[in-house]
């Protein structure tokens, strides 16, 4: 199976992209974090992304935020999907970080999930990688039968909640 | 090869989402088209969505505009990859569409490309299934080169197209 | 009378969703509280949904947030009036609740309250079954009144509270 | 059974508006349509609203454009439901219509529709006068099958309007 | 000299409201304090505004916060020139407030100024005033002229204070 | 009677602005219409602004889009009230304009109307000249009854407006 | 003297940048114009990137639109100093561009001019030229002057101009 | 070599504007600060532009927040570059600085850094400084490579970050 990367622009990304991390690990996933900035770094962005494909990586996952490149700037240089996280920023809630990610122009595109969507992004590299794979595919099914179950259990709770504060 | 599913709320959506099936056969992918609206014919959705993969799709692209929740309607019930792409709309040039597409909570991603983005929603199904695909791998990394070639040849003609113009 | 559901995506909308409970119960209309998720438990959204009207209930108050398909899901599955409550989030204060739950395509309409307008669902419920009771009808004007008289009586201390202030 | 007011800011927004009064015919239901502006004929808003219950109305529905607020000054001086239609703009394509007519405060709720929403007004005002009338309920449940019988019938010429078009 | 009738929507406008009262007094201009809501106490709000100018007012501020119809039903209302303080909501910051105070359709003006500027109301309202007063313009000059005054002294201690923090 | 000036950042607003040399005309108030751009002649801004009381001016409209600095910077150098008029762009409706005229910090207000709300400017300024003016009040207050008249007028034929739309 | 580089991430940009070349050819400044893509020509827009300053350019002038990236890169990559031109687009007027040029984070600067400001562009080049050069400086001022003189020419044709459309 | 000017409208822009001088200092760049307001002191606003060429300025960095007019009123004086920071604001996250600083018309350029962006403020004035200046450009070169140093310094530690929150 092949490695998933998560890179960041910043290390400040960390506590968001953790999450990332976590859900990539009950799936079993191997994935390596790294921090690349596409403005700071832009060398060690295209050593990157030139190698991902024979690195191992089968999904790169970039996160960044305000005028968020990272994501764009590593789909120019591989075929290998990218999926984006755009970060929550003051500027309208990451509005920013979305319509810098999201926006692509035609030729490069960007897999963009929620701002700060950080375990969406691991759940989509799975899928991604499922489409080939059917034990993963299933670990994804189960997945989605635990929220199911998670919710049935809140419902058994929620009028006694509602006591609680009217 | 799996086949890849192109699925749009109206057939207004059409002559955006045309662009999609047309890259999407550049890249000698097969695809089929439909008409399916989360919110008029639910069932529909349903049926599809439930019967995606048995059905020899491996990445489903589904089209909405306004208050879009085709994609996410259709995530909730595949473990397939999703990619929504946002209808323009006259509400902000579509923000509204983008918004409702990307902005999903926890557990369930939509890859989501720009607004009216028909032919990076094909690029990146192709993306997805190159992940196992080494020959689907050497024809992106083939487009990649024909945009470079194709930009290479406007710098020949640009000054003189300047030159016309002041 | 009939009742009136009260469908939330999460638990964590219910210290918002507390307000609607309390005011139905002042207007005493009955209600039921239930967490289901759009994207979580579309089972769950579409059984719901599709027995609302033959179990009991007249009108159904859908919140959720980000985006927020659950009031329009809800919507597509049955002819009862659905109002959507879009939670606030960080992203512009709740647009993309907002947007995700009002701008719904031709067909399926959802009557959309402010952002976190809990309390006025309440009473756009109570309007609505007001609409062939009189008595839920006087208890409205009776509220329209008391807000009249909560108003002058602030306006008997507005001088004295703004002399402490200045 | 209780009679439709359509009133709106100015007739220009007729062109609009009239899908809802074509709407509102094909359900059976009586309306009455008139020009109410909340800022150049006031008391005519006020005589209108006070006496809308008396005079047989069941729903009111409610267009203006800008700073719209003649659906809000409505509901202030009635009980009755009030269906909100923001109508579109050059200001961001009528954000300013949908937030002036959504974001009511406490106490007196808009139940808003999508910016120029006309004929899903009409849906949601049949839907509420439907809650204790079976027979338009059961016309509701037909427009909702003819929709589905609709979009099936386009699915049938989808692949040959693709074909013309790429 | 006319009085200044400085009305809310809310007493909870009032922490902001306070500052246009200050500022008045600072001026010499009399004023009443007023909680008014266009939604709650519709009659209220025709009472005051029908009668404002022969009860002796001049200028009439009206501050409201979400879909703020407070300053726009008032000018609907009277002659006199209205001032709309929009005030500052979670949603962008009070971009529904100012859009509902400012987009006023043609006929019916309000004078708008910054999301909660309440000095500045204050400062506009005796402009107005002092078009025909020579004395409040000069206390206008006055004001200016003070305002030039404490930036001056703000630098001579800006590079100390600057000092201090880097 | 004082006059009115008009200043404009540009000729090209002149087709939105004439509306208000119309309006002031049908209140007979006198008006000059200048170009002034806060930008590419500051000197003129300051000329004029200085000198506009004793010039005879009793109210300044100044109109402006995109980066809007014209009103703000005519209010700095005068005592006078200045009517801001944000012109429409291309960036979000004029966004822009509304924005840059109407969030003046502390000291200096801008009595701003709608973007491209050239009538409402003069209606505004009349007001304004009107709070020491009976005889003005006295054709305000006509102006108001014309509205009233025009729109009862409109609904004598709405219903047959309608009947040939449907 | 150094040259000026305009490059632009695709010749559709041309019709508005041609504005900037017009500007520059007015100032006597040499430039050179290319289609440099930060995502289809990565490699390109390195090489350029890295050699521009030994190639003799002073100052960079770099317009893109959507997820505008072109500048941010070009500016990681060198120490001159980079104009960007965010083009405008149907997503609110540009707004996306906007905001992937100018919210850059900490350490690489772009010079962020307005949406479509090419000439623009094209004074602040010279702007930026003219600190070291006297003879550009007093071409830039006659270019003020210039701007003064051209509007004081409308202002003697405004009132006939207005007299025609009144 | 040229000083810098930092200019801000208020001195509560200092805590923002402190990263600004620290920066600036870094590169051995002289610089004063002073607080200008273009609407409460546009005479020492005029002042200031007017002479600063030739009291050694090289580069202007102005700061202001709201209706941020501070740098265009600056750069209609001078032909020096200026270049504008907009301080955020409860607006949109500081929309509205940024659309006032940014959305400059022909003529008058602004070169509009990130909101909040003051150390960038300060790398742009070195560089446009550093385009006749090699010492000054390898210092920006240096500050480069640092930032690369940094970022892989943060790379040997990621791993063990993250290993602490999952």
């Amino acid at each position: 199976m092949y490695k998933v990367a998560i890179i960041m622009g910043s290390d400040s990304d960390l506590p968001v992209m953790k999450d990332c991390a976590k859900m990539l690990g009950k799936f079993g996933i191997e994935y390596d974090v790294k921090v690349i900035s596409a403005h700071r770094t832009p060398q060690a962005a295209e050593d990157f992304a030139k190698n991902a494909r024979k690195n191992g990586y089968g999904v790169i996952i970039a996160a960044a935020g305000k005028a968020a490149h990272l994501a764009g700037v590593i789909a120019s240089m591989t075929t290998l999907p990218v999926i984006g996280v755009p970060i929550k920023t003051s500027m309208m809630g990451g509005l920013d970080s979305l319509l810098s990610t999201v926006q692509m122009p035609k030729g490069i595109p960007v897999a963009t999930v929620a701002v700060d969507g950080a375990d969406n992004a691991a759940i989509l590299a799975a899928q991604i990688m499922a489409v080939y794979d059917e034990t993963l595919a299933e670990k994804l099914a189960s997945h989605k039968a635990n929220m199911v179950a998670e919710i049935e259990a809140k419902n058994n709770t929620i009028d006694e909640k509602l006591k609680e504060m009217i």
